[in-house]
């Protein structure tokens, strides 16, 4: 699954890549930089394209990370933001000329929301989406505002055939393996049918990430029994458990079931499933911060904490959001994988390695099958409505006086076959 | 403002009154039994009704909590259920014939969801429902399943003039003081109007549960800024804005603010505040097993969690449900607590102390004055409509072949003068 999938989406015949990025002259810094390398790679997935230019820590951090996902786990990349910068940090880790750049002018702000995708149409994300429409990347990483990167890449990327509306996929940290909860924000206001295709988004994403077959998926509502919960959950639940869409329907789960493991997959529509996800950060900090002081209150505590000191590390660790690689934004003609604004280098490795096992795992193509098989069931007629991000004349008309911008296509010069390494500067 | 305020429904003059639960003959146990009797009470509120029979340990916890308020915190109650069980629990406890008692003969069972106050018309809670429309009673407590006692008590005490929908408000364990959270799962759907009315009932349970003037009030969303949020949360947030309610609003807060303790009340539809509130609770049951499991995980680990055993103890205990006691139904003519099922005789007895404070501060009243100043802004029409609870005829054709059942009064011989201790058996 990792490294030998099929690219996402069809691309031209290419010649033999020459000078892939693990075998360039990058010095080896961590203890075993070339495991990652070892893998079987006779087809690989298209470069993942990396914004640098978002995040609070951008672009030293997303740039350090970028380098250590190339290193450690054999990633192919390309960095896309402004270049001269890109080329001076690249220098700094000795790895200029092993990794393509894209040369990108605006970044969106960390502060700027949806209507910036309209304003900045040469934004390093804009950029970035328009690698993956023509088909030189596979997926893309950003730390920018998720506001920002949704509604930029809903914009550029538009709802893949069939999608009514996108979701944002996590992997909470329950054990043996992770809990996939969707949508974590990407839509506010879903319909019944939504829920029910962000199940299948979800089993999608599971089979690649969890390598299960047939993940089981929950609800979240309030209350087990299927008479329970609001008006979309209600109906919701009436149209999962018909059990014709080639989902496994595990039923409601509840509140306290998101850390419990309880099943593979968590469905909520994305005002839920995004306070259901800041709460157990929230309250995973609080219990740390309670826990740090309860420990360091009377000398005898202190010592205890001194005893304990490396695996309550490695418990903070597992929780920290920083380790399990971000959001990923699912539904769209490419895969977005949406790191935390404040991830340091760990995080983008984190992310841009999560985005080369989904691009390597054909998650678009999964994610069509998946919502052929909804569609194929009684409930056909609703997938042949409205689609996301299909109707920019409509959306123009939403707001007066704006045009949908063009994205240009990037100079020539500053975009550089990404199977070459580009000169050094 | 604990224990001297008046009662919350008009009540007929009563002679003096005879034999006070804490004048009773009752061995003090505990180490400070009358303390809270200490307190200036020359206006008392009426009694408390616990319901005995609701609750995974009922009666046997229910009544040791009952007591343990009676003792502790000098709470006047009267106990709902089987007379001869209850009598003989309190013949345990050495304190038969201080404790006033009424029968009921039927429960509604712990499964049992709303319907169940349609068919047993003299279940427990019901009876006790009748003690305060009868002004006998100015509060009820129960740890029956919540979905009953929410029924039940909608159907029994009706929704409070002027009230659209009730809400169940739970005190957050935060510093310095706690965060009301409302609503934690009695209106699953809600309307933007009906959150404005939500947040003058969490202004009212704060100003007496904190004993702040003006409480801060926030809306549960999915971003700081007013845009942010679905339909539901960016209408009732311009709502909340406009300032003209008496209303302290403070703006959205986010699913990390509900242990932060950054706003006195935090405003949700019942089901987006039920999954918080179970999120929180289920990811602090998932740190603490963890941290058992890492302080206990090697020789020297162990040896560390036995140095901080009690500050742990401690902090457990404050994010322990059952310390916060439970979760209060408000907007209905008369006050309910609903503690955990699985409550016992600790949690029953906050419970009751709760229920106390409340009834003393005439939680009814002040709800009355703070939703009177949310019609009198520019929002009044939409209080003038339909009212929970206040359709009986509409609801009884809902459901073909069910009529309302009438609330028989109690026998005589088992309702006996709540302020005459009923002769020992």
């Amino acid at each position: 699954m990792t490294g030998t999938g099929e690219p996402s989406r069809p691309v031209t015949p290419r010649p033999a890549e020459p000078g892939p990025p693990e075998s360039g002259p990058a010095p080896a810094r961590s203890a075993a930089p070339r495991q990652a390398s070892r893998r079987p790679a006779t087809v690989r997935p298209l470069p993942i394209a990396v914004d640098t230019m978002g995040g609070d820590h951008a672009p030293e951090e997303i740039i350090a990370g970028a380098v250590a996902a190339v290193r450690e786990h054999g990633v192919r990349l390309v960095l896309v933001g402004r270049a001269p910068r890109i080329r001076r940090e690249l220098d700094l880790h000795g790895v200029l000329g092993t990794i393509p750049i894209v040369h990108a002018d605006e970044a969106l702000d960390m502060g700027e929301g949806a209507l910036a995708s309209w304003r900045k149409p040469r934004s390093s994300i804009a950029i970035a989406c328009h690698l993956i429409k023509q088909g030189r990347a596979s997926a893309l990483v950003s730390a920018g505002s998720t506001a920002g990167v949704v509604a930029t890449s809903r914009l550029r990327l538009k709802g893949q055939q069939g999608v009514m509306r996108p979701a944002i996929a996590v992997a909470l940290p329950t054990r043996p393996h992770p809990t996939i909860l969707l949508d974590a924000g990407a839509t506010a206001d879903v319909k019944p049918e939504g829920l029910v295709q962000f199940a299948a988004l979800g089993t999608a994403y599971a089979q690649i990430l969890l390598g299960v077959d047939r993940p089981s998926v929950g609800l979240l509502n309030i209350g087990t029994e299927p008479g329970k919960g609001n008006k979309l959950t209600k109906r919701a639940h009436e149209l999962l458990a018909t059990g014709s869409h080639g989902i496994e329907f595990a039923g409601n789960v509840e509140g306290h079931d998101l850390l419990s493991g309880r099943v593979d997959v968590i469905v909520a529509d994305g005002f839920t499933g995004n306070i259901a996800l800041k709460t157990v950060e929230g309250t995973v900090a609080t219990a740390f911060a309670e826990i740090r002081d309860a420990m360091t209150s009377t000398p005898a505590a202190r010592m205890g904490a001194l005893l304990q000191r490396r695996r309550l590390q490695e418990l903070r660790d597992r929780l920290d959001p920083d380790t399990y690689g971000g959001g990923v934004l699912l539904g769209l003609n490419g895969t977005v994988v949406i790191a935390h604004g404040a991830s340091r280098a760990r995080a983008i490795t984190s992310a841009c390695d999560l985005a080369h096992r989904l691009a390597a795992g054909r998650i678009v193509e999964r994610i069509r099958e998946q919502v052929a098989a909804t569609r194929t069931s009684r409930f056909g007629r609703w997938t042949h409505g409205e689609r996301d991000g299909d109707r920019p004349a409509e959306r123009a008309a939403d707001r007066p006086g704006e045009k949908v911008p063009e994205i240009p296509s990037p100079a020539a010069d500053t975009v550089p076959d990404l199977n070459e390494p580009p000169a050094a500067t």
